[in-house]
């Protein structure tokens, strides 16, 4: 393999560029040209690619969101825009991707694979923590430290005013980030798409919690357990409490990547690249335990990735 | 005077907890003895008072909201309700106050002192900066580096999907907030209550820099000009854009306290105690330059804080 | 069991008021009571000890450092002061403890183990990595976040004045944080106690970058490898490079807790709690893979920590 | 005047960023064409100078150093070396100079308008707040912040072992960081050059706060005052004080800029050019109160900047 393409895909996550700068590099390291690719699959219909020099991603590991851009392509999803991008990846003679993404992105690269041939290593890029097959994506670390920051700050004011808050935060239909940043703020409760959502109890709960001369109470609902604002509106009515409504927003995408996320975009951008050297196909690297595997796309595909039962319960014990 | 009272109303902001401990330990240091008043007018009238010790306000210059916690009491303004206040401060014999808070707050200490003879200097704690008689208020510089941060991270995400971002801060009727946070990032336009917003030309500026290949664009609304889900709206009207919306909301209230908002809060903190000793009232403490300066209750709701022209401007030059 | 102790000792590491929050509501839950030991050994000595409720750990968990304090003990090295040990738990009754620290902390737990039968269960707490049996030890996230945040900082003043900085960083014997900081911050070179060290090539490969002019350089030195003042003389030494030297020093330890500790420290508080309910004794919790896993202390003494050989031999790629 | 050069010299301050791209983006809004002179006098000597067009300063705000770089240039204290430089700004059609840097920086520009008739106007960029005519400089903002950061975390870790710390600042002949340091962080005692050092006092002041169990105790020494590690030692042999030493070093410099250096930034680059517009030379951008003024650069090195006899009251009355 001679040229391979490098590109960021669907939604952006903290690490995209520390994964974009260790394939370049590893690439070069291999003797080979590495080549992005700009805003995913449309600019791969495009012909919007571009050789990566060493020097290029220089800095990059520092920053935020992804220098190679993204956006979501309809047109890719018909015959003509998959032959579009094939046509160019040929012009360029790119051998090989290396497609840094979510799920949807992963799919892409599945479909280029089967009906054209084209090689791919995925990442596995999203602060939702929902692939299969990786301990952790590229993103949640940072996107659950940003989201812990804002989570006590608003404690600050909501403890200030003995007040009842509830905080939208990400996730899509996966709870993680609901979860984690609840164990870790010390919040009261959670709502999660993963179990049925209890009001009557939490405000059972709140209720007790005023007894004792707690006013303070943060509930973390998560987005796609539904809307902060009518689970707000749903605890007024259970009970007596003027709940304030944060809804976190971009933020929680946008974050300035933590060492964990630098590192794990660093290995696993090397590992695509080891692994297209190698002749491997349709793979995602997957963070398991300490180390970096492939898992093929259909396992990736076959599963969700479940949360664990003892980290909920643990949130409900130390609440 | 031997005895005070030290209070938060109103909203909270970064930096109260700092003029709290230099008001408590000026206070020990005239041989004076500083009294807590629990959630402000509120607690006044229920007789949630006690001493603060010296070693009661060790380690709090750090933590953003009020240990001594706020309140808004609408009993207190009824004249039943000052009685109540009244007859409590009497009870422990406290003689002056230390009222940190908006205008709302200075409001009543303006009432203790005219119709009860209760003399008490205010601190101006507001991160909006809406107070007149000081430069800037406290919580100000907080606020406005945590706006910055979050929208930092949201040009990130925003910079890789080539998207347009309308981002809500607070700020009451006042559009500084916006202003400052727009210039420190860079923002692209800012729509605030001083200022007749021009949607025409906001859409027009965007269209030009869509042509020029500036598909990321970052437009900062002060919620005192209207709400970013309605210019969204209008700006999509008026042009093609598929905004995203975010409202910073409170995290931008309990920021941990910057450097500038713990040395503010100090020194206004021990200079109300100090005009307390030298027999001041109705007097509120404003930073004026390097200075801190006495202002008098009537001027400081005599007038508005303006926004400097020249400030509006240079966001439009620069950006 | 029905009465608890909780500890740290040795060396402070962020995530240890997390561990001891959760340590303490779990024992709660279990129906049991716990108390605090102050100062590790020492405090255990002179029977500083005290009983913990559930509202002592409130709002403890965003804290650095611990609130049980920490502090070595000679004594504690005497079968004397082993004794006024035991005899202080036996006071009150103590029948496990739940010691967090590093190896010598653990040490100790595991001589009132063998020769006084008070059964233990420790939790590693050390900014270092260094102890075997999980993959990560408490306070190493927040460490290494700590590290990289002010290596990037110094790289802003690195590069504007295109110099050369050697940074000393925490690690005992261990090159684990000055590798995973290189990675994480692009460093050019780091010098481990694992590896012998070349400066010669070093001085090599700044000259060669020098002639492509770049001209700031960053070398990262673990302190367990020598002084970062040496190694910048013998740098000058070897070429013409005048280099600065910063000695990151104490902030490294005082870090304020990631999400990543705030989780581990909950998660192993509340298993080493579960696991004496269970009757274990002499065991660690390891963190291995997304499992809590107990490892006697046996083994925890009987091998080190290795640092994993990709990672040394990543950093050397992509720099 | 048609072109101007823009230039960061003597040490990198936080802001210069945003000082280079209002100048940028002032000077084309007012129809001049602005070159960057890069590495300060070095640059302008060696020729390296470029245009500097508005995109080459977008999202520069945001970050630490200077992208102009800097450097010390000791031809540039020779007539020959002036004369190389003047030469060079002719070539460019350069005709007047915007110079961002300390005192040092400002003295090469005012030999340049002397000796030359270079117009130029100064920028006070400065970490240690030593520069005369401004209240405050660019950079010193962020630079407290940083070290404010830094010892919060240090104190952390002082807590948790009973400890006493000695930490060095930056500040060179002026303590300006160091006291203001000391009262957000609400150290124990400051050693500043202004004022002569206590040992003696200090000392006796840790030992009666060991007597009330305070056994933690923070020292800040400003470098100019000495060594962090002279005063450790003097300590440990005024009293029985175990000190730990920090010397925070570079990254004090380094810091990402805040709100406050972002927005001050701005408005000095701006200001300068509407300067050099109107004719004005030898005079520096200076912030008072709330207004940005020019200050005479004969005024600016014919005083020094004091440090308020109040703020370094206040830090022992509230420690």
């Amino acid at each position: 393999m001679k040229k391979i393409g490098i590109m960021t895909s669907g939604g952006d996550s903290p690490g995209m560029n520390g994964a974009i700068r260790a394939a370049v590099r590893a690439a070069i390291n291999y003797g080979m040209t590495p080549y992005g690719i700009l805003s995913g699959y449309k600019g791969m219909i495009e012909g919007s690619i571009f050789e990566l020099k060493h020097s290029d991603v220089s800095n990059i590991i520092s920053r935020g969101g992804t220098i190679l851009q993204t956006a979501r392509s309809l047109e890719f999803k018909t015959e003509e825009g998959q032959k579009k991008a094939v046509a160019n990846l040929e012009k360029y003679g790119i051998e090989g991707l290396v497609v840094i993404g979510g799920d949807g992105s992963l799919s892409g690269a599945k479909v280029l694979d089967e009906k054209f041939g084209i090689k791919s290593i995925g990442i596995p890029g999203s602060i939702d923590n929902d692939i299969y097959g990786t301990d952790v994506s590229l993103g949640v670390d940072t996107a659950l430290n940003v989201i812990m920051d804002s989570i006590d700050m608003i404690n600050n004011t909501a403890s200030s005013h003995g007040r009842t808050f509830v905080i939208e935060v990400m996730g899509r239909h996966c709870g993680y980030l609901a979860v984690m940043a609840g164990i870790a703020t010390g919040a009261d409760a959670v709502i999660i798409p993963e179990v049925e959502p209890d009001l009557a109890g939490i405000a059972e709960k709140f209720k007790k919690r005023a007894a004792d001369c707690k006013t303070r109470n943060i509930l973390i609902v998560a987005e796609g357990a539904g809307s902060a604002y009518d689970f707000g509106k749903k605890l007024q009515e259970a009970g007596t409490f003027d709940a304030r409504i944060t809804v976190l927003g971009h933020v929680q995408r946008g974050g300035f990547p933590t060492y964990f996320d630098r590192v794990l975009g660093s290995r696993m951008g090397a590992a695509a690249v080891e692994g297209l050297m190698n002749g491997k196909t349709a793979v995602m690297t997957g963070l398991q335990g300490n180390q970096i595997k492939f898992v093929p796309y259909e396992e990736v595909f076959s599963k969700r990735h479940e949360l664990n039962n003892n980290i909920i319960k643990l949130l409900d014990d130390l609440a």
